[in-house]
């Protein structure tokens, strides 16, 4: 089974890292595939940001569905793109909090999503609503870390993120955290194991989740909005 | 990874349909231990049934933990007793229903559920809202065939599924149907092939999603609503 | 009239003390039935309790209808089998968390509900959203007080609850208390005398509601999901 | 007990009616006051109907308050000036569309409405959000019959109405019927006879739910949005 | 073009800030026409004052009709009356709390509505949920200000303002302030000046919305629920 | 003032016809700048295309917002990439379908909107969603004419839309219609003509509702989510 993983911004280090996160997660016999666009923007901090990516993150997406991928992800917490990859896949496509959520909400009762700029936090905000998360979401908590601040060794990230994660379990009645960018798939496992609590990483996630739909014999319907995009001239 | 499945009902000819159902999808290296209380109502068809249903359920996963299940799987549609399960188990516990619905949110835009009687439906719209299931659900439909009809070969219960489920698409705008009772996993397959859109079975999807879980290293936070029930004297 | 009120846990000083409390607001002419289950857990604290003390409930049920009762309470907070005793009963059924809701709601614009255990308020705040009371709730607060601990006269149970409705009013914006405990039946007088305003307590409020649709004639509707079970086979 | 029934038009007959359907369910020692505006419309119909009758409404609830009334009804289905009213009394008021609603929620899983003309189904479907009844309501039907023709003898409103409930049953999935206006008081028991379901008029239940809270000791509180109108300058 | 604005209270003084706050936002050929009822209350803080204030406010509506006004605007806070008077006009009529709460929507994500008395934030959070508001409106502060205060100039009120503007600002995670009186529409233009965001005056934002309204030459629909009142006797 | 309209689709006879139905409406000293992006699809129906119309669409605000425009119109019912033009521009952005709803809310209880594809359906819903009008509208109908085939004069475009607006009449209890593409502005004035009601054509209410924020003084807030979009290295 091949999973294609799609990083949405060109930071070519999170790519890496994201591809490694996957693989560690990955049952035998299934290939991950990790790439990002070749033009758009470093990282991805607003709709703006969004906006801009998806022509890039699309031609991927057409790219490994030649090459044959079973299966794809889009690995970042806002899920851009993600119904107009539906639209090119004959696979499921799997958003990254689309997955870390879902998964939450088999396992916990409430859960907080720590992220890192608060002015992303509308966008998981309206996800939450997308997937009809509101009562499992109690809040969605932003340590002001920029997703770069991510790949610096030194920039204290993890204390930070370990601190919000702490004052979402005092404050806000949750028995779970999602991690709210694909930059912190590798912190989840250590996260876990000092909270004690489940931590819900959303690339390892989807890759789970991606491989069942798979197993399932479950592609994504041809039939309603879903159907290939309509032939269309392109100046 | 040993997956326990409890059918609800004490129908042993729907435990091992279900059991071998849930075989066919299974990972290799994954066992599937498949039982059914030993006391209480041969099908559950309404919230009595439900009610009387769940202290041999309950009796099942308290098994089942004690010799090792990695998870478990509540395989009826109405998802009884899954919170409570939820406190007893230490592993992830899954519903159906649950699966089946989110299964679906992946792969398609709108579902309709087709299930047995039209006395059960309330039980599936009240899982649709607990799930956040409503944007994706449009429609719950009955074909009025009980649930044992369903076990007798002379039922014509497939043409009739079969036909709830064509209405579905041709009125529902839906791009996706969702099997409303374990009891018709073995139709899923040949639903699918004939219909042309994905058709979704809540024992499949539990399975796929419990390894899911299981494989993420993901157990039921015993932090909050879901801990381990608290020790009580009983008469 | 007859109007049974069954305590579905099995401490019958508890179940003695409910009939008291009922007995006092009753009208002239109506004769209260207190019973609990002979089998199942002592108290009620959380869903895998509610699940065991169901089939003893609806024994109660059962056998008061049988008896003529003209109408059931469910005297547990959780409302636990409310639905499946309305598919037993031919007259009307009211839980006390649904009593105490809808009286609050037509005296005062916003409660909050002043509980037990904080790992019983998920259950209450479901209940919250099934009687469409998410406009009128505005919080769901815990003392953290066992249930058993309101039988015990040196538990300062009364104290505690004082202080967290004074909380309440000085924090959530709201006009009057909803008590969120059978067991607490017999407080109410006292604390809304001296909180001065209107504090609600189930019990009191489901005889009060089940004597008006008794004099109303209204019976549960058979015609839908509350008919009676369908005859059944149980091992 | 007192209770002040306030017809918000000024068409004498249907107070006469409203009272006497009032008496026939009011528990002994209850006084049934059935008052209607001094000046305002012969009928309410609209938006502007409601508006234009509650000065004269809310003079009869504070008319009644000063003779000492224990609770106070406003029979009209659109419950015109309820909140208002609420700020004016001490003790508990209703309205009848909300009395109706409620009773129906506890003993019907889902309901329909019948009521007169279709420029008033809006102000209906306002009164199901603010009750919370999304859930239990399930359509609201016009039978396209003026409010003052139902106290014509030669209109055959019986007829019509009764032939809406069948339609309301046969399409609408419900198993009871509110009835959606004062007017239609006295056919409430017959359409039950005929129809074999619950059919609901909210004059009867407020009468009954009224007593309720009386017996209950609880009043409007006071504390908050309800707290009596501030003094003010007229002009 | 001829704007008729009422100002359901009977404060003159009110009256002409309102008329001149709205002349001063007024297109070109647009003319202000600013009124108050004959009779009704001097400020409008509760249930009660808007009930008694909607006869005034009607035949206001009726009588600019009749001059030939092209909108009507309903400059209170609470927007009383805005459906009756939908009923009486034949081009658009338009709430202060609507034309706020919309123009917030289009300028900013997130908005807190600054208000005059505790007393009334229910009546605006009712207002919030009937504009599908409930996503962008975060909070309602009241200052504790009553409405007449806001005449005063000894009062500080704009002190007050300015420092619930502050603290929603600091706390709520807004970019934009709604003012929640027609009393404060003087005072918008300094204060957003001050706090460096979006400021918002109902009675501005409904002139140039009614503006924009004549011009598309939309009027209301006389064809459902807003149709003329139908014709009635009146005691 | 000067409006910057871009139609995010690459049709030029589309973008004329916008900008000339804009000037129709435009009130005198307004100056309407209709503008395309050089590269991208000729339509937008679906997903994917509002993804690829995106980055050229983004380019025009950032080229008409260094030209000195006012406000930005966003001339496509799905209103793509609203939230990423808001973070470029100063002052407001609308989108089309956004000023259609709110125009249709002001004067009507009810709407449809009629559009051209059934694949564009969910767009459209889930517009109605975010802009908070699920109130509002009753149905999303596709009358499936292509968006190209409205720009040809043989395609009978005029009689299907109007054949689909009287079926919204008849069977969707609404008492105004909203058109559902740019492309269909030119027909708004024929079609209120000849069905009695009000027609909403979104172009002409964006232009109306822009140039009433600008006369306002407001532009968008640049507090939270709709900052400018952070520096980013692009590959």
């Amino acid at each position: 089974m091949k999973i294609n993983i799609v990083n949405p911004n060109t930071t070519a280090s999170m790519t890496a890292k994201i591809g490694a996160c996957a693989r560690l997660v990955a049952a035998p016999g299934t290939e991950i595939w990790a790439c990002n666009p070749s033009a758009g923007p470093a990282t991805i901090e607003g709709h703006y940001d969004e906006a801009m990516s998806q022509p890039g993150l699309l031609a991927e997406i057409r790219r490994a569905e030649t090459a044959g991928a079973d299966a794809h992800i889009i690995a970042c917490f806002g899920d851009p793109g993600l119904e107009a990859a539906r639209e090119l896949a004959s696979g499921p496509v799997i958003g990254i909090a689309e997955a870390a959520m879902h998964a939450a909400s088999f396992i916990g009762k409430h859960f907080s999503v720590v992220t890192t700029l608060e002015r992303t936090c509308g966008i998981a905000a309206h996800l939450v609503e997308r997937y009809g998360m509101q009562r499992a979401c109690r809040n969605i908590r932003a340590c002001e870390i920029a997703v770069l601040e991510l790949e610096n060794p030194a920039s204290q990230a993890y204390a930070a993120i370990l601190h919000e994660c702490r004052l979402a379990l005092a404050q806000d009645k949750v028995d779970c955290i999602v991690l709210g960018c694909a930059g912190m798939a590798d912190l989840c496992r250590e996260l876990s194991r000092e909270l004690g609590v489940p931590v819900i990483d959303g690339v390892a996630a989807a890759v789970s989740f991606a491989e069942a739909l798979v197993r399932l014999g479950l592609k994504t319907s041809k039939r309603g909005e879903w159907a290939y995009p309509l032939p269309k001239a392109y100046l």
